[in-house]
């Protein structure tokens, strides 16, 4: 078999086959095939697209190029959830007690912050002692004993998407609905979870910009999702503004307990909820709708609040955090940024603000560049809401002042203004399971 | 700049402005723009096309990229030939000793044999003492004092094309029509001369297999030559059939000397003078019509072959062999290979038997092997000839009696047969200029 001839037929517009997909994969992640001939592959693929069959086989052959994770002893009940990635979204540190207090066994791995976006490994190293690396031992144990984990990726998961995403990023080749559906599915399939939520963000602040884009990479991923045999749905949310109102690691956590003890932002509930009663179902085989019940129930009750102590406890952070996040050390400068006119708040660019909170601290210039926990942004108005000209907007958290003046213009550029409320895009646009 | 984006607004079907294209040569030139985002450049470019205007551009940055060729002390004479390759393709020796024989200063860097297609050099290597390689000083006084210089390839003569095309040769991208026009037309430009004919060949041993194709291609030649401000015509012409009777490098040579003294095969003399006829009226700035009883005169006054014993004595080769070509030293072995059938031909399949060629010697199995240069084929019997069985279609000759029985076997399976007299294609399908 010749790459040269796997690169002309998906050129031409044919379907590979099994082995074709195998041979590409098993002879680019050993380095037998070099990148010349991958990117010219992945350029043909971005052109001539890939029929589910071939996408199913694609990732599953990157989901088996490293280690994989078994738990098989959680039967049904393993519990895993992705988001596309998106600014304030904080929502795994809620759905994660949620669906664990509800039996769901959550055993995941979480990224770093990335760009604009940021990273839940990120959120909690806001809390003193935990540790976001732990033995593959470790990590099975407790997601046994307190049904929930969250480490840092780890291990030699997926190498060939290591590979190939590193390639593609310079080749212009990210966009491609296949490579995408791929590479976010085989580093899950290679997690080994039965049930899986996938948290699809579309708007400004998202890779997808428009909700037909996001609902096609949606299905596709579902639909590879169940061709290898999981229970898996998505919801299409909106990424048009932040979610919720803290954008930042210690802040962020400090939100997602608000919501965990009942407060918290609507729009960020909304969709915290709407992923947890997605993969409570999958997990308890109940309809939507039961799911939901005890979604609020777990809330309600405290039992979710409680498994967050648990969990936080267990992965040896400090859990009084939890309990009176007045704990976390405050960032030594905070700076509103305050309107200059009178009007309603048409919406506020959510990339723009985590840029906006890159420059603070809150994310990495560069990879591997420490971040700082305490810096990053509340925002005070959203979308519709009513401002009057010397009113703050949002407010700046630094350790670092020189970075305050340029992310508040940053902000106050990402913010326009209308003379009266803006009809407000869909929080969530749909689910697909 | 950076060259991903050159590569994602290629991608997106965007026109590159002249400033990306000179960025994008001259840094994979020099080695600072990898492979991997050539080779995804090159397939963007097979998908997405390029203007006229782009591919202009594309082909003056390759012919810049290392040393160009200084005619200009042959004014408005100075004339070029190249063919996209056939099988038993032998014109360049009959037209440069025919155009320098009225005028024109052939001054022609040609290639080996490549695949199933051969090559001047080794045609011209038969004849002994001849040289292929001479300094530039040389090669310039051969030009000036007898009208013509037949050298292989050599100086650093377009290395972004050397190595872009090594690429694409190995990522499915060569059959992009701006690509191979910018391939071409490079080096014809470095080349230096101001006129330039183009034998695009047609059909099943040629490189473009329908004349729609070949048409498309011709053109944009046609185009980049002129906005390079060179006068250029090309000729269609059919390459499903071997051209002439000889295949192989001495044979082929006998052939086109056969033709310069008026005899030959009728489908070589048509296709020479038609392209002779073109470069004549270009160098003379003269009408076709007038061109073409030009040629005719050459040949018929013996002008022409005085003009190639002159050319090739002067190149050090053994004169005595133009004047007669029983010197040639013949092959080893000849072997019939006889009809089992009787019949009309219907076609012989003309890569086929350039294969056949190879492997009885006359052409290389790898890269810089050498070639015998008495092995080849001389074909009989042609398309709308009538057979009757045991009649000989072909004899094959070679060195090595192993090569005999897998090339009969070739050119037995490339030949088809019919009950009548099949209707010949057209020789030439056309002219642009």
């Amino acid at each position: 078999m010749l790459v040269y001839d796997i690169i002309r037929k998906k050129r031409d517009g044919y379907e590979l086959t099994d082995e074709e997909i195998a041979f590409f994969i098993e002879g680019y992640t050993k380095g037998v095939i070099p990148d010349y001939q991958a990117a010219a592959l992945c350029m043909a693929i971005f052109f001539s697209g890939m029929t589910d069959r071939e996408t199913v086989k694609l990732t599953q052959c990157m989901a088996e190029s490293g280690d994989t994770l078994d738990l098989s002893r959680f039967g049904t009940l393993s519990a895993d959830k992705h988001s596309t990635g998106g600014v304030g979204d904080k929502t795994t540190l809620i759905v994660a007690p949620i669906v664990a207090s509800l039996g769901g066994k959550v055993a995941k791995m979480s990224g770093r912050g990335l760009g604009h976006t940021g990273g839940t490994v990120d959120k909690l190293e806001s809390i003193p002692g935990y540790r976001t690396s732990l033995s593959p031992r470790e990590f099975l144990d407790q997601v046994e004993k307190t049904g929930i984990a969250v480490i840092g990726q780890n291990g030699n998961l997926t190498p060939a998407d290591k590979k190939l995403y590193a390639l593609r990023d310079v080749t212009a080749t990210i966009d491609s609905i296949p490579l995408i559906t791929s590479s976010i599915m085989s580093k899950k399939l290679a997690a080994g979870s039965k049930n899986i939520v996938l948290d699809v963000k579309v708007g400004s602040g998202a890779f997808m910009k428009t909700p037909a884009e996001a609902e096609l990479l949606a299905k596709n991923m579902v639909t590879i999702g169940k061709s290898s045999g999981r229970n898996i749905a998505a919801v299409l949310t909106n990424m048009d503004v932040p979610l919720g109102h803290a954008v930042g690691n210690a802040l962020e956590v400090c939100e997602a307990i608000e919501v965990l003890r009942g407060g918290g932002a609507g729009d960020l509930r909304e969709v915290a909820f709407a992923l947890a009663e997605q993969l409570v179902s999958l997990v308890k085989n109940v309809p939507v709708e039961e799911a939901g019940r005890l979604v609020n129930e777990s809330v309600a009750s405290g039992k979710a609040i409680e498994k967050m102590r648990e969990w936080i406890a267990a992965q040896g952070g400090d859990v009084r955090f939890v309990d009176d996040t007045s704990l976390f050390t405050p960032a030594k400068y905070v700076e509103k940024v305050v309107s200059d006119r009178d009007g309603f708040i048409d919406s506020l660019n959510a990339e723009r603000f985590g840029i906006a909170g890159v420059v603070l601290g809150a994310g990495r210039k560069e990879k591997d560049a420490p971040v700082d926990h305490a810096a990053g942004i509340i925002i005070h108005k959203k979308t519709g809401d009513r401002v009057t000209a010397g009113e703050a907007i949002c407010s700046l958290y630094t350790n670092d002042p020189g970075s305050v003046e340029a992310a508040a213009n940053i902000c106050r550029a990402a913010v326009t203004f209308g003379s009266k409320p803006a009809g407000k895009a869909p929080l969530i646009y749909g689910v697909i399971r």
